[in-house]
């Protein structure tokens, strides 16, 4: 919260000293809780994991949002626990317009939630899920740690050199939109909200209000960036530049965003008589926006016509590579299910014979398999849920359900005319908020992580 | 179709020879079929039994249509292929309207079209399915074959007694309609297409039309009646009354069509400001009909306001019993769903412990789950590449999204000003009416059965 204070301080803006009251507010806090319960060395059972994991992302959210409350008379508690809830899960639905009146000093910290949310999401992907075992997520752990080809093998120190390639690489992207025509505060706000594929902006318009091809396609290839297994770029740097093209998960994910965008600009050149260049560079920047649930827009793609509506809505269940930035089902879930899905029927036809799903070439557990299938099921369970109980507040269908949809898949904007890219969450009653901010969360904690809270046996000794 | 024909003659009609003309046309082709390939005797391999399957059910859809197409100058091939295709699925979508200027032979037709539907798909669940193992459907050998409880041995006898029981009830509804007020051609129709949870009626305004609170609260119990497992009814009849009572899938199926008729009463009661008595008979007929997949209506209900609209939506998803005349994923599949996400967030916890998920009080084998779980899976996939492919039609999100649902989960209306209840699925466009007639076949034969004709390897050897 400091970084804000000296940035606001910086361009003579108002709001530092209500960052220096968070942070001192934060800073006792943590210091009270910390004192009280030091102990000399500790362990974290599984369980006590599981509560870490989701009550630190509450009280960061609780915390974050501080500062967005004291410092804007126009946001409510409710408005601003929404606001750094969307940031830190690197959702990007927010609550807040006319964002050039808006301080410096909050929109950095509207960027910083989303950067820190992203590397925090990595981290917890490499570090801390597969050993929860989460939604199949333990596939990965033979991946970075049991595996032959172990890169390195702690999570500290993983965690650290995955750290300083995402400082890295928001540097290059920062120095990319400055170079590109933003000015030097709104790149660096961009870039962290680029490569964490949050989609916080400083302007109402998103990245449409800059208006620049080069923009555009620096933060296609950003979004991009973010969507890809970070671990890879570890191999990448020393000097194992073919994993990245060899991993099947990259493959898919770039392949899936190509096909994407090749239906979408078809379909603007055919709907919208769109000339090719301009309806690929909006094709291409809005269904990497979604897929990536980055959720930046470039144009109200929600009035791009039916087909656009309908696609946008189910890319928004897509999301990107595991241990990357982004948030849904993710690419190697599709895998898994497809490939599941094909063993199963060619096991109708040929019952006696003994087939394994494959994924990057290698067998899949059946314990990862069903956990993946489960996944599936327990996420549309959480979308049909969340969409009924927004339905319930008298929303109409595409609000309830692209709402719904946003929210747990951590994308951004929603489509209808009451949230979509047009538009924003300001909008919804208080409790649609909370709810929203709960399906965020849900969403981004991979579901299970948060489901297993609400088991009786989980309490039970 | 000698039936039509003589209520049409009866009715001093002028589309009996039509009918004769069909049936003539259908009898030459299937003798003819019959003779060529007679053999002595024969055996069905599995590979067969899916292409038979499948084919049976186009080939009928076929020549079921040509009745409608020779008899009626506004409709294409198109149109009278989607409605036999829809019939016969017990779908219940319908291109024809002005129903009262309709030949009686006609409604007779479709009425006994979604009869035989219903019958085919019952036998089809009890006897052919579960041999195939599509969708888990292996869960149901146990129960009718190799079970301790065995009821009857083989298929052809269980085939033979469901079949009595279902004129049986049709019989008993068609007097109970009748004493309610219809005429008794209305009453046998509407009987037929109860029973069958087809939703074909007689009128533009299906049993809104007759507006009595007796005909409505008959219909419903009907619907249950035709969302149950017909095999119980066997049981029953045999003195185990117990037994329906005791099975999990007909306590899920009912408790949950009670909630949910109780939610939307209790939403016509707020929303709408409907009294209650009003309000239940409305809620109860309205959801039980989209549950079953029946598809009845006896009110504009996406008029009814945002959370029908959403709810109504995703009770589309439900269906029945399996082993009843209901389409959709159906209730064993959510109970295996259900219990096995349970049992893999207890796992989370709890790693080290042996746990398998139950159905009926007994454990579930790991693959009939899995093929649960891809079915899951599969029915998703299905219904969102039917989406899309309406989008890129040009429908809007909510006519392309419940027209994908109510196709593959064999319910009947859609929703919106397009296909909603209130409308009719005239307007589609020869593709669209192809899409989704192709659609209400792949969610009839649980997707599987049709989809393994697509691999590949089916083929090979």
């Amino acid at each position: 919260m400091t970084l804000p204070a000296i940035a606001d301080a910086a361009s003579h803006g108002d709001v530092w000293p209500v960052f220096i009251t968070s942070a001192a507010a934060t800073l006792f806090v943590g210091v009270s809780l910390a004192l009280a319960f030091r102990r000399p060395s500790f362990q974290l059972s599984l369980r006590e994991t599981f509560i870490l994991t989701t009550a630190s992302w509450l009280a960061i959210a609780l915390f974050a949002s501080l500062p967005l409350w004291f410092s804007s008379p126009q946001l409510s508690m409710t408005d601003a626990f929404f606001e750094a809830m969307s940031g830190l899960t690197t959702t990007g639905s927010t609550v807040m317009s006319d964002l050039d009146q808006v301080p410096r000093g909050i929109l950095l910290w509207r960027a910083i939630l989303q950067w820190l949310g992203g590397i925090g999401i990595i981290v917890m992907a490499v570090a801390v899920l597969p050993i929860l075992r989460v939604g199949g997520m333990q596939l990965f752990r033979t991946e970075s740690s049991d595996h032959s080809q172990k890169l390195l093998p702690r999570a500290a120190p993983i965690a650290g050199w995955i750290t300083l390639t995402y400082v890295a690489l928001t540097l290059v992207w920062a120095i990319a939109l400055w170079l590109a025509g933003m000015s030097k505060f709104d790149a660096v706000c961009h870039a962290m909200a680029t490569i964490s594929t949050g989609g916080f902006s400083t302007a109402d318009g998103s990245i449409g209000h800059f208006n620049r091809a080069a923009i555009d396609w620096i933060v296609i290839v950003g979004m991009l960036v973010g969507g890809l297994p970070f671990i890879l770029y570890l191999r990448a740097v020393r000097g194992d530049l073919a994993a990245l093209v060899r991993d099947s998960q990259v493959q898919w994910f770039i392949g899936f965003c190509t096909v994407s965008a090749l239906i979408m600009t078809a379909w603007l050149c055919y709907h919208m008589e769109a000339s090719p260049l301009i309806a690929i560079r909006y094709a291409a920047f809005n269904t990497v926006s979604v897929i990536t649930g980055t959720g930046y827009t470039t144009a109200p793609y929600d009035q791009w016509g039916s087909f656009a509506v309908t696609f946008l809505f189910f890319l928004m269940f897509v999301g990107g590579c595991t241990g990357s930035t982004t948030g849904g089902i993710k690419v190697f879930r599709y895998q898994v299910l497809l490939n599941s899905a094909r063993v199963e029927l060619t096991h109708l036809i040929r019952p006696h014979v003994v087939m394994t799903p494959r994924f990057n070439g290698e067998p899949i557990p059946s314990g990862i398999a069903n956990a993946v299938r489960g996944f599936f099921f327990v996420f549309f369970a959480g979308f049909i849920v969340t969409a009924l109980a927004l339905g319930l507040h008298g929303y109409d269908f595409i609000t309830s359900t692209s709402g719904a949809a946003t929210a747990i898949a951590n994308v951004g904007p929603g489509l209808g005319p009451l949230i979509g890219p047009a538009n924003n969450f300001a909008s919804l009653s208080d409790s649609a908020k909370w709810l929203l901010s709960a399906a965020m969360l849900l969403g981004r904690l991979e579901l299970f992580t948060v489901l297993v809270l609400f088991i009786p046996s989980f309490w039970r000794e």
